[in-house]
């Protein structure tokens, strides 16, 4: 998507060997203008698949998240938490997820009615580098017996495997940026 | 905000006798319609007082915190975390907040550039209670050398201090539901 790659190539800041930092626009100032054009070319994507609840995590998915659903008219989006509030109901689904940039597991869950049965599940996410955070998402759509529809990220670090295990097991995986090799201050792009 | 009163009514479960629990519209699962409607509203209150950067906090602002922006022309969103990642910046602003839902102290931060000496700022949540996280988010625009434009929240528990001690301390402080008590499984609001 050609916003999001001049956005990372002209913003984007490499920090040591394998961390992108795209917070100036993506997760942790948003371009709403970027997230809202974003959001438009997933729907695009996947709307003949007529999914009916965008599933992402919080925090940094929930703005692509909401975009994607306002294009496809307004459809619910379900954010997975990634730690227990006391408020939280007893009927939960959990997955375990690792996550690389801060260095620890945790336990993502989602409460079992807002996932009902039978639901087209689209999952919605910024980044996508070993897929640890996405295959969590995928056990859970699992777990809620829906069906998954597909699943969107914003980058995908095509360097690491996630994108391609995703790929080789069916999902039907859009990456709006790959990003094939970054290091030495310098972000190479796929085509 | 009538259409917010109404989810709160209908859809609103009390637990015990101070926690509303609204995840199944509002922070868990949202309704992308009704925040929409949100935004809307929040941005016609203070559009002509010109804010320029919408700021709020993970992960349950965000949703609001955007379709206030889209409605705002597209400003830009900056939200504050909760925690600290490997790959943050080191400039940067803190504040401290105590959570009484998690029962714990955190330290909320924001990169400094995000915040530009001179923005004029507003604030949007999803719940004012204590005002704890509002009080952090205000500090930090103040360490930011920005204008507080105003702040607004979808929900007030207008039985505990933290809006009139906002407003007492001339916040400009806009709830679009203010929750006069709850209890005994029945929910009061203001008018």
């Amino acid at each position: 998507m050609k916003e999001l790659k001049r956005a990372v190539l002209e913003k984007g800041i490499v920090v040591g060997d394998d961390i992108l930092k795209v917070d100036m626009f993506l997760n942790h100032r948003i371009d709403t203008g970027l997230a809202l054009a974003m959001g438009n070319y997933i729907a695009d994507y996947f709307r003949e698949k007529s999914p009916n609840i965008i599933f992402t995590i919080e925090a940094s998915g929930i703005a692509i998240a909401i975009t994607t659903a306002i294009a496809l008219e307004n459809i619910p989006v379900v954010f997975a938490k990634k730690t227990a509030a006391s408020n939280q109901g007893a009927d939960r689904l959990y997955a375990n997820v690792h996550s690389f940039t801060k260095n620890k597991d945790y336990l993502v869950s989602v409460e079992r009615d807002y996932l009902p049965s039978g639901s087209c599940v689209l999952i919605v996410d910024d980044f996508l580098a070993n897929g640890e955070a996405m295959r969590g998402l995928i056990k859970i759509t699992e777990y809620a017996n829906c069906k998954l529809c597909g699943a969107a990220v914003a980058i995908e670090k095509a360097f690491q495997s996630g994108g391609r295990e995703l790929r080789s097991q069916g999902v039907d995986l859009l990456s709006l940026c790959k990003i094939k090799s970054i290091g030495n201050d310098e972000i190479i792009l796929e085509d």
